[in-house]
């Protein structure tokens, strides 16, 4: 049977979501533990994708395939009975034998925190990044029409650390937003599928426009000339958090 | 000068607020410690009242008198470039010399949170008490009812984990109301003052109301009868949070 779940874990004390060596502490690899535990036999699992080391999870989607006399609320509570209470499965539900996570994913929406305080918050400082320089209303306009630049379908190169590769770094933002939540700046990014590092290289450049350390008219050059390094810094991985995969 | 300042805190790592000797991990001693620090000479702070090992604080109110040059958003900063990352001053105002943090605090107010789910949830699991047994609508309304006996002016003997005193344990309780928010039950209490353990107590009492273990009838002879005994269990500390305090 093929067996899909929605994952949430607090990325903090984690080296990403994929596994390495076994001495590394990776979600995948705690997981496969588990399952392959209750299986008595090795079990692969598939995410929608990786994330980095930090970041967090409230919707990420994973499948396996196992043979289990298990329910699938039975699975789903043994994995909650071993899983470290940084990781939880929140939801699970039997699928067709084709579905996989990673190449059916349709849509993701990943979430950027960014507190704009010189006051951290004590109950959310592991979820934002705090920028004390605190922006107004005019330099938030001003990183909004940044990001319209970034909605549609354009190559990313610039805002990727992926090395050379010959794979594509052409994807589509259906949605990129900032809003004002209490003292918070958030920023929704909607898309086919992300780059390595794209949202958090964005995140980062967007803010150096806000701080008017880049203006609106630098985005379309630096997506024309393709370079890292004319792109803002990468943006802390704690700030950003998968929300989740539609299929 | 005397100032006064909210403060936030996790109580997690913490043994409650109040300074003890000097190996243990407090609240007051930590602050008191970077004070008498800045000031080159001993400082003492007053807190609205202590919070037990455990406890969180969104607003908690203290105050100290110190003599310094600096303006009082410089004695902010340099708290909280000194605290450590789960406790911050959210604001500071000169107030008159006769202020007193506990002294004057007319009324206070806490929030109890229960996660009502079986699925945990990871991004809060340190400021909830996860309640694996789902109640519903009929059980949150026959707490409610329960909790009603409890407003007003009562001796809360019962509720209590105080030895034996002559102090008054007559206290009043002007709200005690329970709602449903999402997966969570929130019990909000705002009263004069609150006895040691008294809101863990009252919340494990009436989580037993909830869960079928007393009933509502049970409450006014408990109050009646003073004894700690006939009360419900303590709710563990994880799950409270001082909110505010009013002078």
């Amino acid at each position: 049977m093929n067996y899909k779940c929605v994952v949430q874990y607090e990325g903090t004390r984690y080296q990403g979501w994929q596994r390495q060596d076994s001495t590394e502490n990776t979600l995948q690899g705690k997981i496969e533990a588990i399952l392959t535990k209750m299986c008595d036999k090795k079990v692969e699992i598939q995410a929608s994708g990786r994330t980095d080391a930090g970041v967090h999870a409230l919707g990420q989607v994973m499948n396996f395939h196992i043979e289990t006399e298990k329910s699938p609320e039975e699975i789903m509570a043994y994995l909650n009975q071993y899983l470290p209470e940084d990781v939880a499965v929140i939801s699970i539900e039997i699928v067709s034998e084709r579905f996989h996570s990673r190449l059916n994913a349709r849509r993701k929406t990943y979430c950027y925190r960014v507190l704009n305080s010189t006051i951290p918050h004590i109950f959310e400082r592991r979820y934002v990044y705090q920028l004390e320089k605190v922006m107004d209303g005019m330099q938030i306009a001003n990183m909004q029409r940044a990001a319209d630049h970034l909605v549609g379908t354009h190559d990313f190169k610039a805002f990727t650390s992926t090395k050379k590769s010959r794979k594509s770094t052409v994807r589509t933002i259906e949605k990129l937003q900032i809003e004002k939540v209490g003292d918070e700046l958030q920023f929704t990014y909607i898309g086919n599928g992300f780059l390595y590092h794209m949202v958090r290289i964005i995140t980062g450049t967007l803010l150096e426009v806000g701080m008017g350390e880049k203006s609106e008219r630098d985005i379309p050059v630096i997506l024309e000339a393709g370079l890292r390094e004319r792109a803002g810094a990468l943006a802390p991985a704690k700030g950003l958090t998968l929300m989740n995969v539609e299929y």
